[in-house]
């Protein structure tokens, strides 16, 4: 569809245009500029949306998620980690069938569009027919699905990468599938080099961008479980390093977390160019720290943002993650310049894109994939507007969204998600929650 | 009016009832209880609320800001403390009116209300027509009002205290004051004796209590401020010790902030029974630090939450408040079992209610003020439900809302405020904030 926007502010994390408007064609922006210039080039044939009173702006991108897992938001908090996944997690997820991972992801791809997540990076556990990315389809999201591997199961793991790989990776303009090796701790040393072959054979078959989404260094005490588990000794405790001479650090690698880095760290993964996607509200709960956020920007490393899973957050309100990232380096750090409202914007929009191998998406610019947010201010919480960004990381929330498009569909109208009825999905996910935790248990 | 309230969940900090009921008659709660049992007692006459798929909890009460200073959201962020408020905000303050304040206050009242917030604490500049109360009035929410003093300005800032007492304390239910000197570095010893007096005589005399309401020990520098504008050994560099020796520490006081405690402050807090307000969003975003809020609670002290105001916030959203509390703890301890979900909601209703000096605020109890909130939890954000402490504060957003009652009256229905035109509000605060910015030279 052609759609014509006419604002309003249309803002990106590289500048504002005042009275602005954006011009989609298919599934790509063909303009963007000054709203009187606009209506010159383009006079007639599109739909037109009006955007007066509001700010445009692209999509944001939850970087790192486990959307199926919104069946267990709330199911068990305020607990230290390894008796949260061992005794309520773990067991839980045992008795979820592929269906169930579809139903959550649903769930997850409703929540996540309605408060303006147009793209998301989910890993979890992968089945042919159900999984994450027939969930985003059904609602028009765009997602990049990681599909888990782990050391007890690597003939397994292998298996089900190549098979996501072969039948999801680019089947449709909205999937891409990434590799997904769990965390150090939890992959092999051989596993790390098959995912690294893989993820590079089928990007160079594909065409298509394939990055390897992990965990790394959430926990300081990873080197020593490598070491323990897999006989390894991990150079400098550096699992940076570790991973380095595995072959698997490069500009295709998207380290969720890396809380506990240390010196080598950073400078393996400044060399490589990796990206980190910051995860504040899942590290903050679950009591793993602080990310050094500020040292990494420093360092000229990408950092984007995610939500982590709705079961260590437990939103996937990337709002809220922006606004928590913002403020989180400044107090810790005693020092209010830090994380600026335009650099937490920036990571959770065109940082996020990038990290994702994504060169076409996260700002508002010709050529650039049509997923784009309007934005109505004119509300009790974001008046008066003096600084959009601003406005967009401190005040802004998910209900201040009017209109999502996604890959030049208009996939969110006036608040209202299209094509699936809501009330039933609440219906259907409370009730197979229940029965889940039942069996369990719970 | 007399209403009857059918759950749903009836939850408070003390505890919770499946498919329970409230009644109201007049501005206080009469009965709670289970839905069957109630409707026995009460049968007709009441004005029913149907709350079958709906939380009903007490209306929450933000316990420290400057609610006027949403004239100010967003005009100056991510600034050093000085800079921002010797450049920025004083500068915009010097232009503002009574009647600013007031529009200020209402918009203040009218988001915070449609967040959920009941009662609030607010300290600004008093002027006897038109100030955050006369604001508050006209929405229905329940205020303390802070009048505040300072050393440069100490006869006015006597009088306006006993102007405030005088016209506006205990006026209307709704409404009570407090004495507000700012600070410690911005309050002369002989302020704080006068203050303390002020406050003792009021409060015999109204018979309603009257609280010091104040910001203490934002900073670490307070005892060197202190020493070098008044001339004063802070002795133990503890602030709580100075003004102890004043003779203002008591159950009366109720301190925001105090990030910067040593062992002496804690200690005198602990002993005379005086309350803080922790703000954990200004806190981060000016780059104070941290407060040691676990470290409070376990040493027995009161401690509740606020905002502050929304120059430094840039929301007056509780809830978010509620959430940043639960998380920000936990992670900076690396300890996930601190500050749970339930003893967060606490701190924002019965803890704020107690600091402020309601006896009878704060939870669902037979004889306590009429200040509820009901809640849809059936949406995308807030399913499946396990836990509703858990929602309530790591999942729930404003727009859960579905009605506000305050002193027995609805003033929010199906998530409209009532009796205001909020369209032409925002019109007024857009034009009026944008006019002070431009005779600022901003």
């Amino acid at each position: 569809m052609n759609i014509l926007i006419e604002g309003g502010y249309v803002v990106d994390a590289e500048g504002m245009i005042k009275d602005g408007a954006v011009v989609i064609e298919g599934n790509r922006i063909v303009y963007v500029g000054d709203r009187d210039e606009v209506k010159r080039h383009f006079p007639r044939g599109y739909l037109k949306i009006d955007a007066k009173d509001k700010i445009i702006l692209p999509g944001l991108i939850n970087g790192h998620t486990h959307i199926a897992m919104t069946l267990l938001r709330g199911y068990a908090d305020d607990l230290r980690l390894q008796e949260w996944l061992e005794n309520w997690i773990w067991p839980y997820e045992a008795k979820m069938s592929p269906l169930d991972i579809e139903l959550g992801a649903l769930l997850g791809s409703v929540e996540s569009l309605l408060s303006g997540v147009t793209t998301v990076c989910s890993m979890y556990h992968y089945h042919r027919e159900h999984n994450e990315a027939s969930a985003a389809i059904k609602v028009g999201q765009r997602i990049v699905m990681g599909v888990a591997m782990f050391y007890w199961d690597e003939e397994g793991s292998i298996k089900r990468v190549e098979d996501a790989l072969k039948h999801w990776h680019g089947r449709d303009e909205l999937v891409r599938v990434s590799v997904s090796p769990h965390a150090p701790y939890t992959v092999s040393p051989n596993l790390w080099v098959v995912a690294e072959e893989t993820r590079k054979n089928w990007e160079e078959e594909s065409g298509i961008p394939v990055t390897i989404t992990s965990h790394i260094v959430e926990d300081w005490n990873e080197p020593d479980l490598v070491k323990e588990r897999f006989n390894v000794e991990v150079p400098n405790r550096s699992i940076y390093m570790y991973l380095d001479d595995l072959g698997v650090v490069s500009n295709r690698l998207v380290a969720a977390h890396s809380i506990h880095m240390n010196e080598y760290d950073y400078e393996v993964v400044s060399k490589r160019g990796a990206h980190v996607i910051h995860n504040p509200v899942a590290n903050l709960k679950l009591g793993m720290g602080v990310a050094n956020v500020p040292k990494m920007l420093d360092k000229g490393i990408n950092v984007g943002l995610g939500t982590d899973g709705p079961a260590s957050n437990n939103t996937l309100d990337m709002f809220e993650t922006m606004k928590i990232n913002a403020l989180l380096h400044k107090g810790v750090n005693r020092d209010p310049t830090l994380v600026s409202a335009r650099e937490s914007f920036k990571m959770a929009t065109i940082n996020n894109a990038l990290a994702l191998g994504y060169h076409d998406l996260g700002l508002l610019k010709e050529g650039y994939l049509a997923d784009i947010l309007i934005m109505d201010y004119k509300r009790p919480n974001t008046i008066p507007l003096y600084n959009v960004y601003s406005h967009l990381v401190y005040a802004v929330r998910p209900e201040n969204i009017d209109t999502v498009i996604v890959n030049g569909e208009v996939v969110v109208e006036k608040g209202v998600i299209k094509g699936i009825d809501v009330g039933d999905l609440i219906k259907r996910v409370s009730h197979r929650a229940y029965e889940i935790a039942r069996e369990v248990g719970g």
